[in-house]
């Protein structure tokens, strides 16, 4: 099955920070970005971010508007050299509105992001920082489950 | 002049900051996010973002089609207990293609963000991580100077 999944270095990274920035376009085509939470389908590469009243959240209605979203979790591994790593996912997202809350006290609305783009730089260290890139096939079922992030 | 100025706490908050998230939106609708550095102008409650070849860069072609911007700088004061605070400033952003570089070495290509919208949260010690909102009531002209942040 073509998934765009994440690499070993991408999950460990991933596994290492506790915020991400989550990039939703309004109905007027009006960005907002917002620091979240986040937890990740190891075998999908998925991304789902939750809330205690997350339906009511702008950023969860704007996914009517514009399921176009852009994820980014990145931050300095060292200042003196500067040495940025990260990782940006593009794609699509989903506002779940019953999904099984990933941890206690959580509302039922989840957003769901399905990969359809990947950058991550710095993440091998002693590597350049220049993004390297990989865009997905084609989209892609959800399955499997959930780990904290 | 009615300007979205920056407040003491926010101004502060900025220059403790190395890194921002830029969010920008493509002719499709659909937003990238990218860490940045960035300086901000204290009069007028700009912000600048430079590099060394900005204009090649998906994010400055970005704003010819689409020039709303979400900016957000954010971090976590203590993670036990959980403090996260941070300011998103959402607007609209020039691409200026012959300006002054903040900063030797960087291209003649400059991203200037006018904010109409700005959101604190968390930045007085000890107060909620609420967010505060404050909305421009017109568009405003560029001027001052820029400060490193």
């Amino acid at each position: 099955m073509d998934r765009l999944t994440l690499t070993p270095l991408e999950l460990e990274y991933l596994r290492s920070q506790r915020l991400g920035r989550l990039a939703t376009v309004d109905g007027d085509g009006a960005p907002q970005n917002n620091p979240v939470g986040f937890f990740i389908n190891e075998a999908t590469g998925q991304v789902l971010i939750g809330g205690f009243d997350l339906a009511k959240s702008r950023k969860f209605r704007n996914l009517n508007a514009n399921p176009n979203v852009a994820f980014v979790v990145d931050d300095l591994a060292s200042v003196n050299p500067w040495t940025p790593r990260g990782i940006e996912m593009r794609g699509r997202a989903e506002g779940l509105t019953d999904a099984e809350p990933p941890v206690p006290g959580f509302s039922r609305e989840l957003i769901c992001i399905t990969p359809e783009w990947i950058g991550s730089w710095g993440l091998e260290p002693g590597s350049s920082y220049r993004m390297q890139i990989r865009r997905a096939p084609r989209d892609l079922p959800a399955s499997g489950g959930w780990s904290r992030m």
